[in-house]
């Protein structure tokens, strides 16, 4: 066991974290900022939830190397072809029929534990958003704490 | 930072959400039903943790219109196709091999927060049940909130 | 309703859980683990989370027979090929491009809501660990408690 501290009050704190993409397959390492919201809280042990509020944006975790970054959005490409036919474009003509069938199968939410005010994370792990619209994007992220 | 409360107690609601699928790639729009959910708590702020107890449905979120509903049963076909030889059919015989493998691939749990009473998702963002499984399912969904 | 208990405290408990993979695509029903943990810390209701601290394993729930034990590492091969020339393998030489793809789609991170100490797991619905690397590894998962 590493904590077991049941005489703690709990806190929820939610806070929103804000970038411009530069395109599709945009990955951000958004890792440090993660860590500085965890940290300006002063809490120690508990979740923080990274939540993406729109349906062409994901969110996980990978070794945040430059090779990988070319490797995800080729295997995504593999999964969902953006030269397909999707029932989206035909109706919606804005070209992300993919992008949302890539987003839906990814997920738009991530739970991450901290202890000690420390991230649960491995140390060749990052924590990353996923631009996967057709294009640029301005995007906000909610990140909500709870903890103690 | 939206909120932080760290005064008020915390609480756990836990409710549960059933339905009838219509069979095979039935897509659910559950959002209003969650919403309903956070709704009658009267809780602020905090998350709401969804779970499909069960090993051939799975949740996410996706823009709930009829093209998607569509595309995205198509990719899932892409990655599992139906017609091939399942280890588990050659067991089980009850013809879902695919759909316990989409279901674990997908995931059974999604986590939402929720700011002043309001789910935190984006507008052309609805929270979905995937139906995989072959057949028509009775669905009992385990919707959890931790909030204050 | 299932529980509504606004006069509880809540507690964060954090343990981890250690052990061997035998290789790429071993996958471990952790279940027993995780039950045996919620059960430990006497604790009646809400979540827990299990993160894995690594960027080549994965966690999700599967209906834990031998069939499917064979059919999901085929699809994850159909979906991200061993064979592939990963940008990943051209500058680390680790042959496992592959595995941190993989696992980047499935996540790291699972939330299982449970209520009066049990989960709400379905009957044929199991908790696995997921080892996508290409080599046993000794691993280490994260399993953090928030509840009343």
């Amino acid at each position: 066991m590493i904590k077991n501290s049941s005489d703690k009050n709990l806190t929820i704190i939610t806070k929103t974290l804000s970038f411009q993409t530069k395109g599709e397959n945009d990955i951000l390492d958004i890792t440090d900022d993660i860590i500085e919201t965890v940290n300006t809280t002063k809490l120690d042990n508990g979740i923080v939830t990274i939540f993406v509020p729109g349906s062409t944006g994901a969110l996980t975790t990978i070794e945040y190397e430059p090779g990988l970054l070319i490797d995800l959005p080729n295997i995504l490409e593999k999964i969902a072809p953006k030269s397909l036919l999707y029932e989206h474009e035909k109706r919606w003509h804005d070209g992300n029929g993919h992008s949302h069938v890539r987003a839906a199968l990814i997920g738009p939410s991530l739970t991450v534990p901290f202890v000690d005010g420390t991230l649960t994370l491995g140390t060749w792990q990052q924590i990353v958003f996923l631009e996967l619209d057709a294009r640029s994007r301005r995007r906000k992220l909610i990140v909500q704490i709870i903890a103690e």
